[in-house]
């Protein structure tokens, strides 16, 4: 795979952007995840002490462009080809949003609704951890997106379940395990799309009938690896595809790091359920640490090299070992349980979308129904069903039986007090 | 295995214990050693606030006999069958005295020089702990010892290789490899003499041609089990067999966990390498662990339920995942390190016998030869130098090649400052 830098395609310019402030923000930084390479330090610090215009101005006329940010400009303001002006960086904005509707995909920022504010986690790392660990450390400014479920609550009770792409059979089963029983108890499982555990974490959470993500280290259009294409296909129709790259570009070793502590970030923990010793998973069970969410790691036999990773990672103080499902849920915490603490039930169905609304109103309490049936009660289509009744699962609103068949999830009990 | 309670052979009374207060002292210990259950709390405060002496006569005219030390005292001191003045305890321990020399081994108190001072920190583990785990942690009164070599420096850098009884081939190869290299590198394999893993790692220890010692939890002169007698002669005959227990007692379930105490105490590291759920082994990693010493396990598959005791306690705070025999050197320390902290090596060498003397003067720094050869060199008995030599490899002393063959070990520098 060759590197090709983001070409904005040609498209008329939108030309009220400062008319109306929240929309000319919004291509502000859409402009910037185009024109810099994401997680640049410097620069978040830029966005969050003088705001996303101020930031956008100091980049084009070169005032903030020092340090690393120099660098993640560079290449890609001279490869966009576009006038250094604001004007000039709106049009690749805007182009970008027009790209992203050819493609089937969208733009979340953290204007939108959708926007799952756990990424921005990641300015808290520190500079010297992040150094260490990765240059690139900074929340993402916006997301490409691809799939009809909502992005901040597919990730809301979401778990990431990493590890090498050389898998062993025990990895095999033991990624299957996991992702299986987290996916049936509502949770979605996020992974690379790699090959390896990743696929194997991906497919066990499609199969299990429930929402998983994957996030790419490249562009929304070109999911990487190309023999993952088909899989990548029902990702989208099931669950999510999520890219801080704009399109167009391409995935280096240096991306899969920067990308791996989104993974870290969007989840309530990393499980690393088998590593060789430079096995990259590692590096995502570090942003998890550094991100003080549960870091747990799947020990296998000492005869085994692709376990080597995971035990040292074991060695590590804060690293837990988990060895069953259950174990999983308790650090990362049942799904009642969190939902009661982080939101009232009714804000949790307010967050839904009508269609989803409209299913949930649909599906009974003890009779399990297939998603034809609760389309025609419903009143939607059938694709928007099985889009949306995974999603439901995901959230703890529903649950499904072996047979596909949907029922309405026991509502937890409020908590004492 | 019946339990056949402690009877005293008939032999002449040694009368003039009273006029030397050291070993009217010693008869009194190894009398109350006899007429108690090992690891007793309140005996064991009774001599450190009192004396031996004390503590002897509270027994016998049952001032002290309360709580749990009746219980500890009641069948004994019936079984025993002797006067309860301290003249008839006396004849109980010159008795035992005799018997122990009968049998082929000696009777060790904190009298002696080869006392493995360390075993007394089991003293300092809070009663509240204690009577969590088991109610018998108390240090050893004294010991019943089989073998040549002496029985402190045998135990000065020692480690617990400990697991369950039913021992997968996986735990056999972990075991191996892990007793092997300790073994080659001047460490004392210590275990509990059971069938699985106890047993691998003493003949793995044996087969490196270095010192085990296998701790029992019944009388010397009856090994449990009694499947495992040709292993223990082998014990005997090039490390040591080592109990708290007259002859006479038998094997039970409680006394294995009592047993398990001292495993921990005497070794610098307990590593345990396989276990199921319910395996003693875990009670030994525990008492490890409430002694401040390092409490080592080595993972397995998550599929295998012998590894389900290992994963659980690397679940706990504190437990040192170890897949490596450096990893748990790491932890217990370099022999050379530790003989520095230790003592001068001045010290190290005087502690020796004058046959491990006169076989170290004859080994030679680069040329390896066999023990036959050095014992002529040296002008002692082929067993006594089969003796000797792998207390002096372990010790650091000396090195063994794979064929059997013994040189000088590389000095260990001299700590810097």
């Amino acid at each position: 795979v060759k590197s090709e830098p983001y070409t904005a395609p040609v498209a008329p310019l939108v030309d009220d952007s400062w008319d109306d402030p929240p929309l000319a923000e919004g291509l502000s930084r859409i402009a910037l995840a185009c024109l810099v390479e994401p997680g640049n330090r410097e620069l978040g610090q830029l966005v969050r002490a003088r705001g996303v215009q101020d930031a956008l101005d100091g980049v084009l006329d070169g005032r903030a462009v020092t340090g690393s940010l120099a660098d993640a400009v560079a290449s890609r303001l001279v490869a966009a080809d576009v006038p250094l002006t604001v004007l000039g960086a709106h049009a690749v904005a805007s182009r970008a949003l027009e790209t992203a509707d050819r493609l089937g995909a969208r733009i979340v920022t953290p204007a939108d609704d959708e926007w799952p504010r756990q990424v921005e986690d990641l300015a808290l790392i520190s500079r010297e951890d992040g150094e260490r660990e990765h240059r690139n450390v900074d929340p993402p400014l916006c997301f490409w997106v691809r799939g009809a479920a909502p992005l901040r609550e597919t990730l809301e009770k979401s778990v990431a379940v990493v590890g090498s792409r050389a898998v062993s059979s025990y990895g095999q089963h033991v990624t299957r395990e996991f992702s299986f029983g987290l996916a049936r108890q509502g949770w979605t499982v996020v992974s690379g799309g790699a090959f390896g555990v990743d696929a194997t974490a991906h497919r066990t959470a499609l199969g299990a009938g429930a929402a998983t993500v994957a996030v790419l280290a490249c562009g929304i259009e070109r999911p990487y690896p190309a023999a993952h294409s088909s899989l990548f296909e029902q990702i989208a129709e099931q669950g999510l595809l999520l890219t801080e790259w704009p399109p167009g570009a391409a995935a280096y070793r240096m991306r899969f790091l920067t990308r791996n502590r989104v993974i870290a970030a969007a989840t309530r923990g990393t499980i690393m359920v088998e590593a060789g010793t430079r096995s990259g998973a590692r590096n995502t069970l570090t942003y998890a640490r550094l991100l003080h969410r549960p870091a747990m790691v799947v020990p296998g036999p000492i005869t085994s090299a692709m376990s080597v990773g995971c035990h040292a990672e074991l060695r590590k103080p804060g690293t837990i070992l988990v060895s069953r499902c259950d174990q999983v849920i308790e650090e990362i915490g049942p799904i009642g349980e969190l939902a009661a603490l982080d939101r009232g039930p009714e804000r949790a169905e307010d967050a839904l979308d009508s269609t989803a609304r409209r299913l949930l109103d649909a599906v009974l309490p003890r009779k399990a129904q297939g998603a034809e049936q609760l389309a025609a009660v419903a009143g939607v289509s059938g694709l928007e069903a099985r889009r949306a009744l995974p999603m439901l699962v995901a959230h703890g609103f529903v649950v499904v039986n072996e047979a596909g068949k949907y029922r309405l999830a026991p509502r937890p009990k409020a908590p004492a007090s």
